[in-house]
């Protein structure tokens, strides 16, 4: 999860997700949109009789703020709440596991804030199955043609990885990125990633009033998602000053087409 | 506000209520359910550019709890929020105005919780028109006529209070219960209200379940509302095991027939 604003729960159970495969929540900066959902939803959790751990990576302070809440409102703690502090002046990785890295997005805004860039780890190729039935390749050397390796027939033939395999899909990339100043730094680490979300708090006629509360217009969204060559733009975080939010998406789509508006309970493909 | 769940401020803003006539808080225990709306909703006021003063009447460990979040969250306040603590033993009068009393009604739950009493005060009598004109009533007389004077002639005549004005409308009264264990001690706190609204989180197959966790079922709602002779029962509360609830508005019926279910966005008269 990344961000956790008031009912978010209820947001989540919404879209019909599972509690049980939420394990890291990801908090951009300490402004109660982004996190004053989090003493319910770890209640709830609490309630349902979770014992996984929960982690939650966040600027410091949260951790102080926090606790003293979950000890008042959940004292019988059926898991553990564990926060990952991240510092949120340079790129860190925050978190790896098998399949995925998480990396912090310094941001600007009133507040220390980070984006969260996710990225696929490469996959091993795909091994052919008629190679193997044909070169009677044994299991043992089926992992290490996988990662790349050529194949030595009993009698002698080499057989090039490039025949045996085809490549892994390639790796896919969310950056997620609220609140902020439109900055090029961003534009630089999240270059050609396949979805961007960027906040849009404003439409042209707010530019003065995003410049002055740290926040991005659509257009200016728009413009850093055509420099940084993203396949996908999704904008969201709107002011509650627009009733219609079509002006946003055709302020952002004059200058990048592939432009989506973020809508609640709602699913956008990252490929 | 009688308590302030999580999403609170969002209900609010569906019932179309206006954030400006919200003043007073009342708080009945500190389970997540009754207070997590707090630092959004107070938060919300304050983007707003609220003047006025909030005061929060509430068991007094929220103030420790909730402020050092307002000190972070909301650092540059446009208005003071004023915690009033109660004590939860014995009822008490925690608010009045020239209309107006709300006193606590001790509960018992797994927490110290109280419920809250609003009464009107006894209004004056309305004077009658055609008896001012009549007797050429001067206006200074007025006010003490309508406390329950009798009025003098000029000539000496004694004109008894009951000719010269109609008794005010009998005073309201709503009782506010949740969430306890059913108690005589409340029957007899709210003894012929308009309206008692009182938890009724489970249907006669959760009376075990009711009484493990200081909860009430819809049938004891139902007979304490009887024995307290009330005018009209609300129940709320609801467990969600109940995906009809009702099973429950049938199980209260059967005992107290002025019985409704309280629903979300939903008005009821204490009339």
């Amino acid at each position: 999860m990344i961000d956790c604003g008031e009912s978010a729960q209820l947001q989540f159970r919404k879209c019909k997700l599972k509690f049980s495969r939420l394990n890291h929540i990801f908090i951009s900066h300490l402004h109660g949109d982004h996190c004053f959902g989090l003493p319910g939803l770890i209640s709830s959790l609490n309630l349902l009789g979770r014992t996984a751990e929960l982690h939650i990576h966040a600027p410091h302070e949260l951790e102080g703020l926090l606790t003293p809440w979950l000890n008042f409102f959940c004292h019988q703690m059926t898991f553990e709440v564990i926060f990952h502090p991240f510092d949120t002046k340079q790129p860190q990785l925050i978190y790896e596991d098998r399949s995925l890295t998480v990396t912090t997005i310094p941001l600007k805004h009133r507040m220390p804030s980070c984006g969260f860039l996710f990225a696929e780890k490469q996959r091993p190729a795909h091994i052919i199955r008629e190679m193997i039935d044909r070169y009677n390749i044994p299991l043992y050397e089926i992992n290490r043609i996988k990662n790349g390796a050529d194949y030595q027939t009993p009698d002698g033939e080499c057989i090039p990885n490039a025949q045996l395999t085809i490549p892994a899909n390639p790796i896919r990339r969310y950056a997620y990125c609220s609140d902020t100043l439109p900055l090029a730094s961003v534009a630089e680490q999240v270059k050609g990633v396949n979805l961007l979300f960027h906040e849009a708090t404003f439409a042209d006629d707010g530019e003065g009033r995003a410049r002055e509360t740290y926040h991005t217009t659509a257009r200016q969204a728009a413009k850093l998602a055509k420099d940084a060559g993203v396949k996908k733009l999704l904008i969201g975080h709107f002011s509650a000053r627009y009733d219609d939010e079509q002006v946003l998406l055709t302020e952002a789509k004059s200058i990048f087409e592939h432009t989506q508006l973020a809508r609640e309970i709602n699913f956008y493909s990252v490929d």
